[in-house]
């Protein structure tokens, strides 16, 4: 036998392992069977993280239910503890999508844990007699509820970080709403113009708009909340002793500090993603909010000289590689990129979702996948947005107002006072001859005195309209 | 003039109308403008009855606040009585998609009324100057308010009868699992044989599944009952009397008996469409889950003599055209293809939603096509399989239980006394030469005494578990 | 038994029929079974013809081969004569959407040609042993070659109204690029100004966009061309006499005037549903030009002084309940929409092909739903952007030329002469100060002369630029 | 100034850039700015050749015509050559998704060439004016044109390795074809029994379906051969010399050995993305089939015992962490996930393609993002499924042709002879007693001699019918 390895087997027969590494040999069989992505579960720290906290969790019920000997117990906790930090991290070397609904996920941890326990304990890696990847780490658990459970948990705690970017942002945005809140411009609607507003209320309403979702997200982390542990197999808890299911979940409450449910119907919860379908719902009705907006961005900031030309995102890069003194929206391009990324993972979540079938859905780690990536660009996507153009965004005031005031769209304040015929007609004389409504309408067809124009016509009443009849 | 016709006219020009009918000049517009779908509004009778409901609270709201005379908006309100009885759907022509945000809907709803509202006064249809479409019905409103608060009471009253529909199958999914309770058969993961369950447990939790989606619709109906009546055009209430936002939603309350609320940001509301994706998401993910049972019952009555055969859904009608006796899972197949439409839904929903720009969702229209299809299809989907198919299936039990004992997967409830190695050594052997997990376990390997093998493979133990080591 | 009404019988039972209707008890049964969308299959008139010439083809080769008598074999093709014209379309009640993989539809033409037929030949409906919907129009067939082949030859035949209406639309873009090739106005990358440019090669690019389209259009009417008659019921072609695939084949591109190809593994092909996934990803991807064209117009057309205000489209109807003289750009507004309708249908059509298992795809029928739909609402979409559209679209020149002269943009034009970082110093002292480009370059820094300006500024040179050095 | 760094300016500033560093000021300013997927653009080795490619091409034609001095142009050259071996892709860091349309890339690739040809020219890095990133690497071109060109090139390069893997992976199906031809089995529609089949031709069917999709994906790359070079920033060739569009397209066919193209309309080729969102429908096309094929690969060797159990796939790993002797089929689960994230992409493409507004698509980075993660996923799938999985299918022969004989689906032969009545009366009493089809029709009914019965029932006429009345 090769010193600088060691041997292992499964049912399957024989494999050597590289002495050093604490996975074992199920984890090299996935390594050889799954080569998709070429990234690695390690990539997504939280998740390693969870797995750990399951693997903790279950040994603290098997020990107080004693079906562990303390001892290993014991060396599994610490073990955990340690792959908890991040240590192993470069053990996880599964690709992100694999077949077997995760067990090579679940095996992965178990090995690590296994092997780290049994360094702990004295051991040579690979000693499973005194730690066994399955009959000691995996104790009262099948991958169909530890991998799941692991991978609500780590949602759960990835969430937390996306929810401070998001409401970061959205507070960028209140913060530009407070600044521009004397800004008058011209709103539109169907990209024509409609009546005047200010554009503080308009940045503010973005704010308003993101917040919503920070209640959303906060729903999405009540469901997956929910955890089968206990289940094993396929929910009737076969293996595990009673009271299992209860007392591991209290265990990881207390783990993770988060707030963990035991599902009512386990059967059910064992194959259920209808909490992924929903948070991935939810992160892409994030997105398409992200899009409409940054294409309002875009839309504001047109120009300099041919289009609306509101307001001027930060400069950040040379837009052309030709056109000299070229700057352009970049940031929120990459946002809307980032949302078009979003609704597709959306899509794949729900392609997976729909093809579980019977007592399990196999289809679970490509869900991994998909939720793990729209969360991170998502808070990439806030972070950036934030940081590299909202906070730096800057009103062309005059230019906005001066629009206002030569605009047609004004005539809507002289319906209560006119009709809305009337008002037609002014409107479609000023389109035709270029002229404005207050020529027409105060001083060609004397409709209105100046001085009633003047008391319909202020600042005050333009940005937040008053009825005057 | 032609007696069978009026000439009415708007800024644009003058156009004969037929005498008989309610709507006018703008409605005619819109039927020639807009030719997609060949589906008229009148078809989903629920929104011409919200869009009634909303010009009468209005009304109301304008005669109390003095901008309306009460004459005028007392008749109004008769009219709108009458609209919202269904008395006039065939005066809704409106094709489904549209474009100009909803503006044909709600000039189609201003007119009917006011044609009505002054045949009940004793004046001729499109006698405008004593109730005129835009300076009356529309009063204090616009399309932008008008057309998705209408929109919204719509959608909640369907979503009353899609809940009690999908209620219902949920039951119906929980009566056979009472009725199943009894049945053992075998569980199923990556559809290879896993360990055994009850056929109860399994259909069981396809209530579990369905009913955790009425909760979902609960949500949907608080976020859809946010509406944004006095926003006018783009949210700053131009044209709107003092008051009149918090009245008009108040009489709106009473007149819909609907728990609505005004949103607290206008100006976001006006071009807000995350209560239509959210409620899209929820849509598709009860979809995903109809799909995935309607999977499963697919599988399990496969056969009848080379497929799983556990089940027998009812015989509805002769399955080919060419093979005699064939009967097909034709209701759960129907079923599978409304959630492929209600999915496809959600991404013209998802795409419309994105495309909104500045302050209006100019898109709302197909949103609002493709979740009244997708209510509606789902309505009935939900009756169909609960009707034609779930009610009427039946169990092979002695079938179901013989393939549990054949089986190598209860080799797992040996876990726990044997260990995972034994264990698996046990099902290779049975894999490879095909006997028994039995006859290696106690009679062959004498692993365990038939004492224990008795104790473990009790049939309730097989059904819910109890660990034995 | 009632005089209005006819026993017809299935192996599942006896049902009472009305009297007057061709269709049969398995129609029937499909009515009371599937109904989910409301829409009959007689809505696709070209479906319904596509069966009865798919009959006809049946019945000359079976008389042919000898395994029909002739004289049912011609009244079964004289049956279907009136059947394709559309006279009994009435009788085509099968849902859209219905599970079993198209056997109500194929029994719903098998029923009424055999009723036309029996009476044809003197006989009483329901007479089936003179001519039975199964023994004798079904003769050689089942659904899963019948359906499918009936389906192509529908879609093929729908394509060509479609393809007719995107050339014509095509063809009104080339002819305002014509109209417009002397306008000169600004090109915009990202929404920001670019370089000059002429709108009639803007529009004509419209039209080269689209014309690809019709390309894709006939790629796909030869993929759709492979049909798979005498298959049967899997592809062995089981009950079919020797000689029969080849002969049908033969019959049907004479009867439909079709290039139609019999599928080289009929195995395959009774199951494969490339070729729809194919359209529909065809259909999806001239959808999507629509919609970034649409879109353009929205943009070009925005205003009228607030915006880009380049073209004008059409006035069609007011634009607003609220806002007078508002006129907004409904046209494309309806395109996009449809656009995103056509968008999910793809998504509908792209799950349901992939939920085909084994020897057929019994999705088919919501794959059908979705591509009639998507044609016919495509096809509307040309013909109104076209009529009501494209066709009347003018050019504001002048104001597209000032923006022009007055932009920054054209500093690019300087680059060859000055070099690009000179260029950009101009460029960022434009923006800074609002000078224009003229005076900083010429009179400020004397970077050229007057002379060369005017050499490289023509109107010609800032259309279609040459090179100047 | 720190020796380790130099400093590099744009028209937005000044920066330190590390001294050893090949990419610029403006390849800094881009990875400060873009944070959102951690994959940079050197993941796609093809596509920094390509940048290469292109940036070779434009300075042949450059020096040809005389806008390039031969020195600098052939150092350009000799860089170009370098890094289109691979040696500096460590310096194309710049995100897979970012804003600006590609311009950072484009400028990574200027500043990297300009920097490896300065060093080579004897120059230090950072000393532009003998060779300038924007004059002289980007001369005659824009982000526009070149970025699009080399994203097209790449595709076409990764296309054939793509086409490679799929072909070996239908040949492997087609070889198991002729393994597998003399084996009987039951054919199933609707997951209902239908009519025997060789399972030879089913496995061949599954290689005619992947053969098909290698037509597409030809069709794909003569789409994507279609290159705008000349074009520049908007179509016009602004900055171009005469003959400049044909030069460098004539000498990039040479230089990769493509059979590019030049677009015939300059202006919509360089907003065009209708030949991406079409080789995405083909991907998502080839996706679909495969995960329909993997779909059935599950279900045939679903079992072993509670299954259909007629084919085994390859055992690759334990398949349960708690079920001792599972074996799942990893292999077509993985494959199934791919084809999710696959279907995910092509929506990703969608809503890109749909967002580009006027002269250009901007939203091509994430296009490019989708297309080379789709494609590099369905090519390690298409090796994974054909070397794990495919090649080591078994089929259990005598189990599945044990099944045709004990089925009622044989039936179906007797129509002929006896009628679809009379079979499927015999049908039914075979499903409600369990006696066998033989039974009922030789022995009790008497509706057939053995004599004929045996005609019937040969293994090959089981296999391939033979028409017998």
């Amino acid at each position: 036998m090769n010193p600088t390895t060691r041997i292992e087997h499964d049912f399957l027969g024989e494999r050597h392992i590289p002495s050093n590494v604490y996975y074992g040999i199920q984890t090299l069989r996935a390594m050889e069977n799954f080569a998709i992505t070429g990234i690695p579960i390690k990539n997504e720290p939280l998740f390693v993280q969870a797995l750990a906290y399951v693997k903790k969790g279950a040994a603290l019920a098997n020990r107080e239910l004693g079906v562990l000997p303390a001892n290993i117990a014991d060396a599994i906790v610490a073990a955990c503890d340690r792959v908890a930090t991040g240590e192993f991290d470069d053990q996880f070397l599964t690709d992100m999508i694999q077949g077997g609904a995760g067990t090579s996920v679940n095996m992965n941890a178990n090995e690590v844990i296994a092997n780290v326990a049994l360094e702990m304990m004295g051991h040579a890696k690979g000693d499973y007699d005194y730690c066994h990847p399955n009959n000691h780490v995996n104790c009262s658990q099948s991958t169909n509820d530890a991998y799941p459970t692991a991978f609500r948990i780590a949602l759960n705690n990835k969430l937390v970080g996306y929810r401070q970017a998001l409401g970061a942002l959205a507070d960028a945005f209140a913060q530009k709403g407070e600044e521009f809140k004397n800004v008058l411009k011209m709103g539109r609607t169907q990209l024509q113009d409609a009546v005047p507003m200010s554009m503080g209320d308009e940045f503010h309403a973005f704010a308003t708009n993101l917040r919503e979702e920070l209640l959303r997200i906060d729903d999405s982390r009540r469901l997956i909340s929910e955890i089968n542990m206990g289940a094993t197999a396929i929910g009737t808890g076969v293996n595990t002793p009673p009271g299992y299911a209860g007392l591991v979940t209290q265990h990881l409450r207390q783990v993770t500090g988060l707030d963990l449910l035991l599902a009512g119907d386990l059967i059910e919860a064992t194959y259920d993603t209808g909490a992924y379908v929903q948070l991935s719902g939810v992160l892409k009705r994030t997105a398409v909010k992200l899009s409409k907006i940054c294409n309002d961005l875009r839309l504001l900031s047109s120009g300099p000289r041919t289009g609306l030309n509101e307001i001027n995102l930060p400069a950040l890069q040379p837009g052309s590689s030709i056109m000299p003194g070229k700057v352009n929206p970049v940031i929120p391009e990459v946002v809307n990129q980032t949302a078009f990324y979003v609704a597709g993972a959306d899509l794949t979540v729900t392609m997976a979702a729909e093809a579980g079938q019977l007592q399990l859905n196999v289809m679970e780690p490509v869900i991994s996948f998909a939720l793990f990536t729209s969360i991170s660009y998502l808070t990439n996507a806030c972070h950036t947005l934030r940081d590299k153009c909202v906070l730096g965004i800057t009103a062309n005031a005059a230019h906005a107002a001066n629009m206002v005031y030569n605009s047609i769209g004004i005539v809507t304040q002289l319906n209560p006072v006119l009709g809305y015929e009337a008002s037609a007609s002014i409107a479609k004389e000023a389109l035709a001859t270029g002229k404005s409504v207050h020529d027409i309408a105060v001083t060609e067809r004397g409709l209105l005195t100046q001085a009633k124009w003047d008391e319909i016509f202020t600042f005050e009443n333009l940005i937040r309209p008053v009825f005057i009849q």
